[in-house]
């Protein structure tokens, strides 16, 4: 598999976050000799909230967190996250084997069940052999390492062309609070899965209201503003664990929350960075729309337009098909007060054609590995950015025949 | 330029419709020596009607199209259609070759400008050479002749690999009524144009209102039920002149409304069949929703999906992308009532794959050339068809660079 010509240089240097220790193995979900299963142990007294697909086929496990997310902060918590099944719509077989490896690591780590959560992630629709997993359990346990976040980051991967992770850094009345989190996956986009997965960890002191709090809104801005291929998945998770080690309470902290934002970003454009078949990044800055979210809802159409996703592959800066997206967005728009540009090119505006457009110039910056598509509708205030990638053969040649 | 593989044999048998001539000629509006241009002339007392794209971003043609529909029913009408520039995004110099258009149309044709209607199919936001369409209509005026559909089917194609053409006669009271329509395009799926354009006759004697009410309903059961790629032009046009030649008053019998019902569902179909790059034809059947409404948004969720049209591309009976799709339409579902099947092969009922289920059985239908999708929900009363094709590497071949 090569890598995205998208990747970061590296993978990069994540703090260990007191209170959370990890481990990673190859359980033989689906593939035999392949790292598939990660668990992470968190302190006695962590918060743990999360974020989750709305998808109304979504995941037993999916459905688990759900019910669990909220409950009793009290005692250590584990999450179990398996790749090459993801249990989804699999029925109450599912929801059985869900059951089954939440109560056998409770066992193992010697934890309330509710404060177990699992995700899978692979193939849909097939049998869950949970008890491959339930059977690395202990070795899992005997190898917890607060060191080991980079190997989870490697154990999630299925198609995933390099591992995800981000970590920021804040100084609280001379404290230092530290967060570190791991993504896989690109909306259904990946052959063998059907999953983003993330998990950050803090050793911030943080409540469950206030986490959630968070989280919610700022999916919104990050996870919820990527799109590869359109496609939401039935396994979508996103959870964070806070120990509270570092003994910083960052309740109302507005650096702790912009520092989590970023973090939350960076592995949301990561995500899409591995956009199966991407060879260019794109960030779509919408702007004059009558409210943020008919702004989001015109980045989002411009976003997944196959027209547009495939000029952007032939490095063509093709503005119809934008006009286009953004007259089936369903948004409020004005045909006669649009104006785009690419990056700082103006190519139309007021509802015509730029008159100094330069095909050379805008043909010159299109050839880049990342573009800027800004796209004012001139009738309002709202705002929104999203992120995509381009739609290329390789996407239709991962896709066409995965599970074979 | 390959003909489809989803094309129909030839081009059918059109009858002549009393009170309609039609003719075409190249015009050069984008590329020298290709017929781009048809004019069709109704006689004294048509009826006309049509529907027009939702877009916001809809082009000068559409707009004056929409704001001319249902004006008086005098005198004879034109209609004017040309490919090469869609006249889409051109702001105030836009609607002025309209207007120039219309004028010089009804000046040579001796009509109202109000009874003249155009369409434009091709390239968006390029500045529209109307004079070139203006030079030629003395010229098609002479060449008018009730026989000419075939051509005029011809002249609106861009890339279209064949022209799309539908008939029905009935018979009422002893009199034969009869229908024709001939359309082009499929979405925004054709390279140099970003149109689906559809234009039906009839010598059939009906109001405007009626005609009316028959088109937009049927509209929303047949060419609002397809889609190749998502991509909703700024241009869609399905216009319908009935003449009253054959002297047969049809409002209200049922009969004529099946007929045009059928000639506008084949339209649709043979507009699917000229997908670009499509190899299958794929009808999916949606039953059991709360609502029709809700059903057919499952059924374009899973038609849209490229994850779904991916694998039919690469005939793999992947059920887990349809749940999916199904699962991020936004319907109610409920996953443990959900039943899908390819044909007449049940691959997972009630959440669950189905316990009969036979991968050989399955991958054999797979491979023909026409699939069924059939989705139940399980849950209410709720049905609706939809049609699309696959998704393929002819597809970005087409759209990855088609400006320059």
């Amino acid at each position: 598999m090569t890598v995205s010509p998208l990747a970061p240089a590296s993978f990069p240097s994540l703090p260990e976050i007191g209170g959370v220790r990890f481990a990673a193995m190859a359980a033989g979900v689906r593939y035999a000799s392949r790292t598939d299963v990660m668990l992470a142990e968190l302190a006695e007294g962590s918060t743990v909230a999360g974020t989750f697909t709305r998808s109304s086929t979504r995941s037993a496990a999916v459905l688990d967190c759900q019910a669990k997310n909220g409950g009793p902060a009290k005692g250590r918590a584990a999450i179990v996250v398996n790749s090459g099944n993801s249990n989804a719509f699999t029925g109450k077989a599912g929801a059985a084997s869900v059951a089954a490896i939440c109560e056998a690591t409770a066992k193992v780590l010697d934890i309330d069940p509710a404060r177990v959560f699992t995700s899978s992630t692979g193939v849909i629709g097939e049998p869950m052999p949970h008890d491959r997993i339930i059977a690395k359990l202990p070795d899992l346990r005997h190898a917890l390492d607060g060191t080991a976040i980079a190997a989870a980051a490697r154990a999630i991967m299925t198609t995933d062309t390099f591992p995800k992770g981000s970590a920021a850094e804040i100084n609280v009345g001379g404290k230092t609070v530290r967060i570190a989190g791991i993504a896989k996956g690109s909306g259904m986009i990946a052959p063998d899965m059907a999953t983003m997965l993330v998990y950050i960890f803090t050793d911030a002191k943080i409540g469950h209201t206030a986490l959630q709090g968070l989280l919610s809104a700022m999916t919104d801005r990050t996870f919820n503003c990527i799109t590869v291929d359109s496609d939401t998945s039935t396994s979508d998770t996103l959870i964070m664990g806070a120990t509270g080690a570092s003994g910083v309470d960052v309740e109302g902290n507005a650096d702790f929350a912009a520092a989590l934002e970023g973090v939350m970003l960076d592995l949301a454009l990561q995500v899409v960075r591995d956009g199966e078949g991407a060879t260019k990044f794109v960030e779509i800055q919408v702007t004059g729309a009558k409210s943020d979210a008919d702004a989001k809802r015109v980045g989002l159409s411009v976003a997944n337009s196959p027209l547009v996703k495939t000029a952007i592959a032939g490095q063509d800066a093709n503005w119809g098909r934008i006009v286009a997206a953004v007259g089936k967005s369903g948004a409020e728009a004005d045909r006669d007060r649009l104006s785009i540009r690419f990056g700082d090119i103006t190519v139309a505006r007021d509802g015509f054609r730029d008159p100094d457009y330069s095909e050379d110039e805008t043909s010159a910056y299109m050839k880049r590995q990342e573009l800027v598509i800004g796209i004012d509708l001139g009738i309002g205030g709202g705002t929104s950015t999203v992120w995509t990638c381009d739609l290329t053969h390789r996407y239709i040649d991962i896709n066409a025949d995965y599970r074979s």
